[in-house]
């Protein structure tokens, strides 16, 4: 199907540095628009360049200010870079996010920078699904860094893995979080440790923590062996430890892109972009049946494993 | 499918309280063993009549405690109950569970008790799958009460309430719990919560803390408004708040009859473990097709929404 010139206007005019273009390119594929599919197969052939860092972490560790301080390292670098803050946690606790994002207004006036924020508003799979739409976009339009901000413990940051080529995890003292980390399956996805805010007590003792939790896994040869890097991320230049994790990143880059293992990561990351995508069209297609089923397997009257053959069956009529 | 002979002898024994055979059958569900199917037709319809009790929270806030004396209050009752331990936890952190279990051996001589520990051997998609499974052997075995106990923070806590009937989540002062609790979404899920161990300090700010954030919820007319207890579980007679508890759960599967939530409640379980079979079965099918997909997307070749459609149309051929 050809693209209307209007839209194909709006692309290029986003893709080329309109900020406003851009942000409701955005918003057409985050409100899952049905513009959005056309949107996407046009801009395919642009993207590929960027690469997507996921940084993560429970509430409280600083992920907000590291991220504002990563952005301003790879600006100093002349780097172009977007950020998009993804908000997966529950209504109960909605609403941080947009005091998170004031927090990096030192950077709203500058071109190379682009901040958006995602929330989930109550529906995890439809932003699960919007993410790698807005990321294409962002590597579309030109930036050469796209980090992915996520709040939470568990499900997000396990997610994240799938989406981002490089996986930092955030901790802070104090927090127990190198135990709840462990716990949510988070230690085995993450190829960077930023243990934050290591001006306070028990720094040592969580860097120890993850330093036996680490000595766990294995790596193999030529494999990547995930560093720990002590920091203190402010919103002025005395920060520490932020040119390590700049360093480490970057490393990390090189040794994705010399092991092949980039390749691996983006064409796993697509394998499950398309499978979670045709069993949403799956869904959408057998929903009407599936009461009756699910109301026939509950009384007692048909086994699970028969429902799900009809569901499948009724697919190919 | 006529099940063979010696399948069915086996299951009526199974059925008819001989410990070992239960194991057995047990083992054959969790091993998705190819004769599971035509076990659970075979059970199904004596399934229905057992009310499954989902029992959670964060390591160390004291479930197998709080479990054993669940047990034991409901033994002093005359009701028969299972125990299903399921244990999701990464590699990493494995192996304490079995500890766990030896804290509930006062109960191993009475037959009225069955209590089995279910690994997730790193394949949490496996669990899932047999957990169902497992819960109909039990019930089919004449088990009054299920519980299902589980260990962790975030994914696992939300998929119990897929299972259980009733939702209990378990904190415990001094692990920051309810404000993990909420990040990771559990609070929606909890018809009741047990703030454990209520003899250490801080145990009121925890209660404080939930009742601020249970606030923030609404409960419809009619609807089921969760408690907060306080309770005190031990290996002895001392314990203090699981009289209460009891009580609770009982007063929670009376409204969930009363009010036609059961019905619903089973309905959606079943809904979500059809569905999840017929993807699972969907994927199996898929598998070789997909790998080629998922490269040309990763190389920018072809749109995602293209290759979903493209599963799809495999599976019609």
């Amino acid at each position: 199907m050809a693209s209307p010139a209007h839209a194909r206007t709006e692309l290029d005019r986003a893709l080329s540095g309109d900020v406003r273009a851009l942000a409701r390119l955005l918003s057409l594929v985050e409100d899952g628009s049905p513009r959005m599919r056309e949107v996407v197969a046009d801009l395919l052939p642009r993207t590929g360049q960027a690469r997507i860092i996921g940084l993560t972490g429970a509430p409280g560790v600083g992920k907000s200010t590291m991220t504002g301080a990563l952005v301003g390292a790879f600006r100093a670098a002349g780097r172009r870079v977007a950020v998009l803050a993804v908000d997966p946690t529950s209504p109960f606790t909605g609403g941080a996010l947009l005091g998170d994002r004031i927090r990096m207004q030192e950077h709203a006036t500058d071109e190379g920078v682009f901040i958006r924020s995602m929330a989930s508003r109550g529906h995890l799979g439809g932003l699960a699904a919007a993410t790698p739409q807005a990321i294409r976009v962002l590597d579309a339009a030109g930036f050469e860094l796209v980090i992915i901000e996520t709040v939470g413990v568990g499900q997000a940051e396990v997610a994240i893995a799938s989406l981002a080529d490089t996986v930092a995890v955030l901790l802070a003292p104090g927090l127990g979080d190198a135990i709840q980390a462990a716990k949510a399956g988070i230690l085995e996805v993450a190829d960077l440790y930023i243990v934050n805010k290591a001006d306070k007590p028990d720094t040592q003792q969580v860097v120890r923590d993850l330093r036996n939790m680490l000595a766990l896994g294995t790596t193999e040869p030529g494999g990547w062996k995930p560093s720990i890097i002590t920091a203190v991320a402010t919103r002025g230049p005395r920060d520490e430890g932020v040119a390590e994790v700049v360093t480490r990143l970057d490393a990390h880059w090189d040794w994705l892109r010399s092991s092949g293992e980039l390749q691996r990561r983006r064409h796993a990351r697509a394998r499950e972009e398309i499978t979670a995508l045709a069993f949403a069209a799956l869904r959408d297609r057998v929903t009407k049946s599936v009461d009756e089923l699910a109301a026939r397997v509950a009384d007692g009257a048909l086994d699970p494993f028969q429902a799900a053959e009809e569901i499948l069956a009724e697919q190919k009529d």
